[in-house]
C-alpha cells in the first residue's frame, strides 16, 4: 500500500509502497492532519525522531481519521475512528494506568515521530484500545481532535496544579480568571477556544496584525487579540495563566512571566526554537514571593481525545462556521508536489492542512 | 514593654520600649528565632518589609515560643505556645479559608516583616485562633516549628502538585524517589530532614566541604552530602525533586535543572540575591518534554506549625541529640551587643540562633 | 405581575398578581420546567419549604429560562439566560467559595422552594453573578440544563470521591466501568446520557416495560433497558456505580447494593418516599470488606449550570431529535386548568413539562 | 521450625513444626499480635480465610515485629522490620501501584489470612520490598503499626474523599470538626488518637463504664467518653465523622447516623457481627438533603506502616507510659494454654495482647 515515509534524521519524503501490517483491525485512512512536528522531522530537526525497530524508514504522520474495515469487538464496520497517537512503555507505572504522557522510562513509542510506524498510509491495522470513535457530524474537523487533546490533557493538568489553592471566583466558576495565549497557530487558536470554554477572559497575542480568517475567528468566540509587535505591555498581575503557543523564540516567556498574579501559572507547551529564557534576580524573587508554578506541557490520551470530540460538536454549533475557518487547506494524496511543500513549510495563513486520501 | 525595632527601609536595629497592646490573650515570649529574612530587614535590603499602620517603626521577629499568662478558650495559663506569623487580607478566597500563603491581593500582614508588629518583646497578645501548642517535650527545639511549617506546607504542595500523575513508587511509597536540596542552612537541614521523613533518598549539597556539626547530623539522619565546589555532577535523569534552599546565586538552578528525571519537580524557597536563570533552548525543550514543573514555595500556616511539631517530636526521639546539633546558639536578651551582631550577619556552622528571654 | 404562587405547608396553588421587585438586572420569564419537588411543594409534602422572611406566600419555580431586558455589566438586552437557584447562606466557607451545595449552615435560599422567591413570574430581577448563558441554539431544551446540573455536581463528586483509588481502566477512560441508573424519569435519563457521555456502560431500569418515547432515546443513545419488575437479577459485581434516581421506596437500594463491585459507589439522588433502607449483617460486612462508598447527591452549582448547557448542545447533535423527545409538553401560561393539574400530578410518559410565557 | 497454624474453615490451632520456605530475606519473629481477625479464624467463623495455594493448613498470624538475619539491599542484620500483611493480585491497576487494599480482582493475598502463610512462626523469609523498618525506640509498642496503618490508610481515604467540599475550618485546621468513634477496643482507642493527633475534637464511646485503664488513656490524650449504655443521646448535627469501631451490632450505625451534620461522613471499620442496618424514610431524605457519605473501610499499606511507625513515635513522648498502658498482655511463646486461651476470647480489658517468641 501507498504511504508517505521518512528516514529520520535525514531530511525529505518518500512516496513509498510499504507492505506492513501488525495486528489490530484494519482502518481505511480518509485523512490526514499535519503538524510543526511532522515538518521538523521532515526537516531533520527532531533529536527524539526514530525509526521502529527492524526498519530503515519510518511511516510518517500522528493526526488521523479513517474508516473501520471489519466488525471488532467494540467498533463495527464503518465506524468512523481517530487512533491515539502515543503508546506506552509497558513498564513504568504511569503507562500502566494509561498515561504515557507521563511515561518515566522514556520508552514510550509516539507514531509517526518515534519507534512506530504513522498514519499517513492506505490502511492501518490497531487494537481497538487504542481508537477514538468520531462522531459523524464531526468528520470534517475532526481531524483537529488530535493536537485538541494534546491541550485537553494541558488544561486538566494546570487545573490539578492549581488545586495546591483556591483558583476559582466566589461562584465557582473561572469567570474571574484572566489568560493569555501566545501564538496563533492550531495550538494557540484552540487553546484559547478551550480556556473560553472552561470560562477564561482570554487575549491571544502574535507579533503582528492578526489575518482576516483569525479576525473572524477571534470576534465568533469573543477572544481579545492582542498584537506584541512592539512587546508585551500589560499592567502588573494581569494574567493568571500564560500559555506560550507560538514555538518561537525563548524571549517571549521572560517578557510575559512578569505580568503573571499571584499564584498563577505559565504553560510552556511550544517548541522553543531558539533563545535562551532568562530569569532575573527580581522576577525569580518574585517567582517565589507569588508562588508562581512554570510547567511543561504535552501530550493528551485517549480520555482528552474524547473530551476533544465532544468539544468538537459543541463548537461546531455554538461558533457556526468555524469548521471551515479552521480547516484551512485540503490536498489531495495524488497531488504530492503540493504535499511535499505542505511537508516541508507552513503556508501563510494555515491554521490546519489536511491530507485526503480517496 | 523592651521590644526589638526596626524602620525599614532603614537599617540597623533599636532596642526600644513600647506600650503596644492589641487584642488577645497574653503571652510572655520565651524566645525568638532568628533568621535570613530577620538580617534582609536589618541591612534595609527586604523590599516589602513595611511598618504598620499609625506607626514608623516595626517590632522585629516572627520565630517566638511564649508561655500563655492567662486562661483563654482552647488554652490555660501556662501551655506554651507558638503564634502563626502570617495573617490573611479578610477578603481573597484563599485568606477566608485560612491560606493567607496564597493570598490573591497580596494585603496580607506578616509579623515583624510587613504591615503587623513582630514577637521580639516581652509580652504579645493575640487571637488563640493564631496560636500553636508546643508539646513540653521539646519546647528546646521548637523555634524550628516556623521555619519547618514553611516546608511542611512546601511539601504538602509539591505532593498536590505531583498528582498531576503517579509520583510514588510500586509499594505506593516514595522510597524510590531522589531528591537534591541545595543549601545547608537551617531550610536546606530542615528539607532534608522532611524529605527523609517522606521516604525520599536525599541528597544535601554546598559549595564547600561540610562542617563537623554537619556530618553529625547527616550521618545521624541518613543523608548524603555532595560538595559542588567544583560544580554539579550528576547522571542525567538523577533527581526527581531538586530544592533551592541555599538563596544564592540564580547559576544553581540552571547548574542542577539539567538533571532532573521526567515530571521531575523543582521547588524554589530561596530568596535568590543576585544572578540571572538562564535556560538556553535545548533545556527549555527538555522542560516541555519532560513535563517538569518549577514553583515557587513560601510560607506555611496553622496546620503546617502542627504537623511541624509532630514531625520535631518524632526527629528528637528518632535521632537523639539532635536538638542540640540544630540549636547552634543562644543569646540572652540582655546581651544587646551579641544580638546586634547576630541579627546583622550568620555566623559561621550557624543552623539556629535564638534570643532567650528572661 | 402575574405569578404562580403557594403558602407552605398548606397545600394548592393560586395564580395572583405580585408586585415583587428586588435587585439585579430586570429578566423576563420565557419559560419554566415543573419537576417533582414543585408537585412535592404544591401538594404539601415538603418539609423544608418556607416562604421568604416578610412574605406569607412563596412564588413557586426553580427552573426558568429567560430574557435579558436591559444592559448589564456581562449581559447585554437579548440574552437568553438561565438563573442558579440555590443561593447561600454568605458564612459558612463553602458557601463563600461558591459552593452552597454543600451549605455548613443549612441558611441557605433556594427559589421557589425555600426563603427566596421562585421564577414562575412574568419578571425576575437578579444579580448576573446567578445568570447563566443559554447558547441560543439550544434554548428549546435549555429548561432541563437545571435538573442536568444536578447531576453535572454529583458527577463531579462521585468522581472526586472516587480519587480515593485508580476508578479508571488501563486506557485511562471509563468505558470499562459499568453503572446502574434506578429510574427512568427526568432525572434518570439526564443521569444515564451524562454517565453514557463520561464513557460508562450504562443500564437503567425501571419496574416496567420502557414506553415508546423511551425506547427511542435509548435505542438513540446506546443505553440498555432493564425491567425489574420481578426485581433485580445480574451477576455478582455487576456494577462499580449505581445511582437510585426512581425517589420511589427504600426497598431498591438493598435490592441493588449486593450488585456493586469492589470500591463501588451507591449514588443516592432521589428523593424516597416510603419504606426503610435495611442492610443486613452480610452485606455490610461486604461494604466494608468491598470498601464501598454510599453518598447524598444534591444540587449543582454554576459551574455546573455551564457544564449543563455544553453537554445540551453536545446532544442535540450527537442525538438528532432528542430534543423533541425529552420535552414531552408544554403549556401555555393561559392555560390555568393544565397548569393547576401539571402542578399537583405527573402525567404518564412524562420527561419534562414546560410552562411558557407569552 | 516452630507455627501456629489453622485449618479454615475447621475451628481451633495447632502448634506444629512446619518446613516452610519462601523467597526473600531471613527474618527471625520477636513477637506477633493477636487481634480479632485471629479469633474469627480460630473460631471458625471468617468466610474468607482460606490456606495457600498446594496447603492444607494456613500459618495464623498478620501482626508481627522480627529483626533481620542477614543484609539485604536496604536492610542490614540486625534491623527491626515489620512485614507487611496483603499482597497484590499483581493483576488490577490498584494492586500493580501497590494498593491492594483496593484490589478490583479480588485474588489479594493476606499473610494468616487468605491463601498466604502469616507470622505466629520462628521465622519468616520476605521481600524486602514488604518490609517496614521498626524504629528502636518504640519496639515495645511497634506491634501496635500493623492495626494503626489500617487507621492511617482510613482517615486518608476519608480526607480524601471529604475534598468533595472544604472540609476544615476558617484556619485550616481540623480543631472545629467533631468526631464520634464507637467502641474502645484497639482500633476504638487508635482510631481516637489518631483523629486527636490529626486536630479533631474526640469523644470515644462504649455500652458501659469505662474502664480503670481506660480513663487513664482518655484523661492523658484528652479524648472525651460516652457511656452509651443508654443509647445515643446528642445534639442534631453534633458530628462530622463517626466511625463504627466496635465491630458489633448493626444498631449502632442507625443510632448514630442521625447525629452527623451536613456534610457528614460515617466510616464502617468494624466487622459487624449481627442485626440489620435499618435507615427509614426520613433519614434516607437526610442522608441525600445533608450530603451524606458511609463508608467501607480496610487495610493499610506500606505507606500507611510507616506513618504508623511515625505517629507511635510521637505518640510515646507526648503521652509518657501510653506504650504500658496500650500493651495490655504479653505472652511467652512456650505457654501454649495461655495462648490458646487468648486466641479464642478476647480478655476482660484487653487492649493488644502479644505473643513473645523467645
Amino acid at each position: 500500500m501507498q504511504a508517505i515515509t521518512v528516514k529520520p534524521p535525514g531530511a525529505g519524503i518518500t512516496f513509498q509502497n510499504v507492505d506492513y501490517k501488525n495486528k489490530g483491525i484494519k482502518i481505511k485512512i480518509l485523512e490526514n492532519g499535519i503538524c510543526g512536528t511532522d515538518r521538523e522531522i521532515v526537516k531533520g530537526q527532531l533529536n527524539s525522531a526514530a525509526v521502529p525497530a527492524g526498519f530503515n524508514y519510518l511511516i510518517l504522520g500522528h493526526e488521523a481519521i479513517g474508516i473501520v474495515m471489519e466488525d471488532g469487538n467494540t467498533f463495527k464496520k464503518g465506524d468512523i475512528v481517530m487512533p491515539v497517537n502515543r503508546r506506552g512503555c509497558g513498564k513504568c507505572l504511569n503507562c500502566l494506568v494509561g498515561r504515557p504522557d507521563f511515561c518515566e522510562t522514556g520508552n514510550f513509542v509516539e507514531a509517526g515521530i518515534k519507534g512506530m510506524h504513522g498514519f499517513m498510509r492506505e490502511y492501518i491495522y490497531d487494537d481497538e484500545k487504542y481508537l477514538v470513535r468520531v462522531p459523524a457530524d464531526i468528520k470534517n474537523m475532526a481531524i483537529l481532535a488530535q493536537p485538541l487533546a494534546d491541550l485537553e490533557k494541558s488544561m486538566d493538568e494546570i487545573i490539578n496544579i492549581q488545586k495546591r489553592m483556591i483558583w476559582k471566583c466566589s461562584d465557582n466558576t473561572f469567570h474571574c480568571l484572566h489568560a493569555l495565549v501566545i501564538g496563533t497557530g492550531t495550538i494557540g487558536i484552540l487553546f484559547s477556544l478551550l480556556l473560553k470554554t472552561y470560562g477564561f477572559d482570554v487575549t491571544i497575542a502574535n507579533r503582528r496584525d492578526a489575518h482576516e480568517k483569525e479576525l473572524k475567528i477571534f470576534n465568533m468566540t469573543d477572544l481579545k487579540y492582542y498584537n506584541s509587535a512592539n512587546g508585551y505591555n500589560f499592567d502588573n498581575n494581569s494574567f493568571d495563566l500564560i500559555i506560550e503557543a507560538s514555538g518561537s523564540s525563548a524571549d517571549v516567556i521572560s517578557q510575559t512571566l512578569v505580568f503573571l498574579k499571584n499564584n498563577g501559572i505559565f504553560g510552556l507547551f511550544g517548541f522553543i526554537r531558539s533563545g535562551e529564557l532568562g530569569i532575573n534576580t527580581h522576577m525569580l524573587q518574585d517567582f517565589v514571593y507569588k508562588s508562581i508554578a512554570m510547567v511543561g506541557l504535552i501530550n493528551g490520551q485517549k480520555p482528552h481525545f474524547e473530551m476533544a470530540m465532544d468539544h468538537l460538536m459543541q463548537w461546531k454549533y455554538m461558533y457556526p462556521g468555524i469548521d471551515k475557518l479552521l480547516i484551512t487547506d485540503e490536498i489531495q494524496i495524488s497531488d504530492r508536489e503540493k504535499i511535499t511543500t505542505a511537508l516541508s513549510e507552513k503556508s501563510k495563513d494555515e491554521i490546519k492542512t489536511k491530507i485526503l486520501w480517496d
